[in-house]
């Protein structure tokens, strides 16, 4: 570790299925204008942190854990649906804290490595099997207090 | 709503099973310290937001939302086990939210009442399921910037 660490959440990543419909929910219900939007994800510049809209099938894809379980009715959010990501300084910071983390309980999900979007990162399970994802990101400064800006 | 909205998420509460457990990871795997304990529940101040760590029944019946479906490996992470929270200043602009948010595709879980711990609360899902917490707690000031922050 680079750092002590900080008691921050970077990123609250949730798994949806149809964008413009999250969307409307967020926008006329919450009445938050995203930040960034592409037709494949849409992010929120929330208080010191990022609120993700994502498809449920690619959020599983990254985090390596399938969703949908037998007897499940579709259309509910399922334990691969969401995300909570906590962002660290430097990519070397990645993966002992992915190891710290599971020796303190949780469940590797996938190793650290470099996403095609950029940075730096891996994902662990807590012992519940909520997914965190440990994560470098160059283009999202972070300032002393833990809060996350959106950068590009 | 007696404000302009802000974006901002005021907590984050995991439905856990093992409380004991889950302070072993988030203590030793992040080193995070709690703001607040109990037998029944643990806050960790983030950074300008809240992690609540919840048995998760308690979670579930607090949003009448049950759990565990059928076919699902118990211990795993279900709809019902985790839930974001937006807080509003004053406890008349709780149903309001919760109104617009159904309007705008949501689905009412809980009307707003008020919880033995007190304040007021109510729950809507979003399209995909996942569930929100519209809340006015008065012990947890909120800043101009929309940083929620612990108190009693």
């Amino acid at each position: 570790m680079t750092t002590t660490m900080q008691q921050q959440i970077s990123l609250i990543t949730l798994g949806i299925s149809d964008l413009a419909r999250s969307k409307r929910f967020y926008g006329e219900g919450f009445g938050w204008k995203p930040v960034f939007e592409t037709p494949g994800i849409v992010f929120y510049q929330m208080n010191g942190l990022m609120l993700g809209l994502w498809p449920t099938l690619d959020l599983e894809a990254d985090m390596q854990r399938p969703g949908q379980r037998p007897g499940q009715r579709p259309g509910l959010a399922r334990p691969g649906a969401f995300a909570l990501a906590h962002n660290v300084p430097a990519q070397a910071d990645v993966q002992p804290l992915l190891d710290r983390l599971a020796v303190a309980g949780g469940r590797m999900l996938r190793l650290a490595d470099a996403p095609p979007h950029g940075g730096f990162r891996g994902y662990v399970a807590d012992p519940d099997d909520h997914a965190w994802e440990i994560a470098w990101n160059p283009s999202w400064p972070i300032d002393a207090d833990g809060r996350v800006t959106f950068g590009i």
